[in-house]
C-alpha cells in the first residue's frame, strides 16, 4: 500500500522484485504527537523516516538539558539521523522530536540495514542523504557563529514566514530560543527592542512580521 | 606509480581496468606551505585529497574575517570538501586550508566526477566519507555551544597533546582561538587564568601542558 511513496525512492529500480517486496511488506506508518521524542542517542535505531506531514526537530542538547536546533525536516524530506547506527563508524549525537504533529513512513532499521548490505544503492542514498543534510546544518551554524541575536531572531521568522506563507509565525519565545540556540531571556529582550521599533508584534503563542522589509534589512 | 595508495580506496576493486588505469595516470602529488589556502567557496572544484603527511583545517568564515574551526584533517584522512560541486544539490560554503606543510594525492575533479557517473561505489564513498566528517563537525559544534571558553580550550590542548604525542602543543594564541571559534583576547584571559592556577605554561608560539589531569578534571 506504501508502494507509490516508496517507489519515490531514488534507489528503488535498483531493488530486486524480492527486496521491493520485502520493503513494501516491512516498512510502516508512524505517527507522533507535537514535541513527542523520535530519537534519542544511545537509544537504538528507529530507522530511516520519509515524511509525509508535519515536521521533524533536530537538535544538540547539553548536560544541563541546554538545546540547540541544527535542522528542521518538514514534508517530502527524509530523515537519516535516525539511522546513524547502519552507518559503520559514525555517530550522531543528535535528539530528534516532532515539532508538530508528524506523519512519516517509516523502513525500519532492521529492513534498511538488510537493504544496504546487499545493495550498494541503498548505502549510496543514505550517506548522500546524510551528506545533504550536513550542508544545511553547516549553514545554520555560520548564523549561530557569526550573526548577532538580532539577526538570528530575523532570519528565523523571515524562514519560518517564508515556509508557512504566513505572517505570523506560531512559536514560543522559549521555541525560538531553542532553535536559534540563545537564552530565552536574550530572546525576549531582542523581541522587545523589535517591536519597539515596529518591526514585530509579539502575540501570545506567536510572532507576528510587522515589516518584512526592515527585517529584511537587517541580514 | 601511486596504485598502491589508490588500492586502499574502498570502491578501488569496483572500478574497470579502464577507470583504474584513468585514476593512476591523472591523479596527482599536491603539496601546500603552512597556512596556505587550499579551498574557498565560489573557487571551483578541485577534487578529492588523500592526505599523506601534514594537516588541514576546514573553517567558516564570517564577511568581517571571523573564523571558526570546524574540523582538522591529518594524514591517512580524506578531504572531500574540496570536491563538494560534484555532489548534487550540495554546497558547503567552507574555507579549507594547510595547517602545517602538507601532501596529498589530488584525485581531479574532472576524473573523479568522471568516476562517480559511471560507478556508484565511487559516489557512496565520496556521500561516506562526507557522512563521516558531519559526525565529527557535531561533536565539534556541541562543543561550541555548551562548553565553557575555559572548557574548550583545555579540550583543544588534550586533543593536541593525544594527536602529537607532546606535552608542548604548539600553537599561537591567535590560532587557539580560530581553532575554538573564540577571540584572541579571550583565549589569552584564559590562558593566563589556566598559568596561574598550575594547569599550563605559555610559551612563545606554544602552550605546554603542566598538569594534564587538572586539565581534564575541567571538562
Amino acid at each position: 500500500m506504501y508502494t507509490e511513496t516508496l517507489s519515490r525512492l531514488p534507489f528503488w529500480q535498483h531493488l530486486t522484485p524480492a527486496q521491493q517486496a520485502a520493503a513494501a511488506d516491512q516498512c510502516r506508518r508512524v505517527e507522533y504527537a507535537a514535541g513527542q521524542a523520535v530519537h534519542s542517542p544511545g537509544e537504538g535505531c528507529l530507522g530511516v523516516l520519509l515524511i509525509e506531514s508535519g515536521a521533524l526537530r533536530i537538535y544538540l542538547s547539553s548536560p544541563e538539558g541546554r538545546q540547540a536546533t541544527i535542522d528542521r525536516l518538514h514534508a517530502g524530506q527524509i530523515c537519516v539521523m535516525t539511522a546513524a547506527c547502519m552507518m559503520r563508524g559514525v555517530s550522531f549525537d543528535v535528539q530528534v522530536e516532532a515539532e508538530s504533529d508528524t506523519a512519516a513512513l517509516l523502513l525500519p532499521a532492521r529492513l534498511f540495514a538488510g537493504l544496504m548490505q546487499e545493495n550498494i544503492y541503498v548505502e549510496a542514498f543514505l550517506y548522500r542523504a546524510a551528506t545533504e543534510r550536513f550542508a544545511s546544518v553547516l549553514t545554520g551554524m555560520e548564523q549561530m557563529l557569526f550573526l548577532t541575536l538580532e539577526q538570528r531572531v530575523a532570519s528565523f521568522l523571515l524562514d519560518e514566514a517564508a515556509r508557512t506563507g504566513s505572517d505570523a509565525v506560531r512559536v514560543t519565545q522559549e521555541q525560538l530560543a531553542q532553535a536559534i540556540g540563545s537564552a530565552r531571556e536574550a530572546v525576549s529582550r531582542t523581541l522587545k527592542k523589535l517591536e519597539r521599533q515596529g518591526l514585530v508584534t509579539v502575540e501570545r503563542g506567536a510572532v507576528r512580521l510587522a515589516d518584512r522589509p526592515a527585517l529584511y534589512r537587517l541580514l
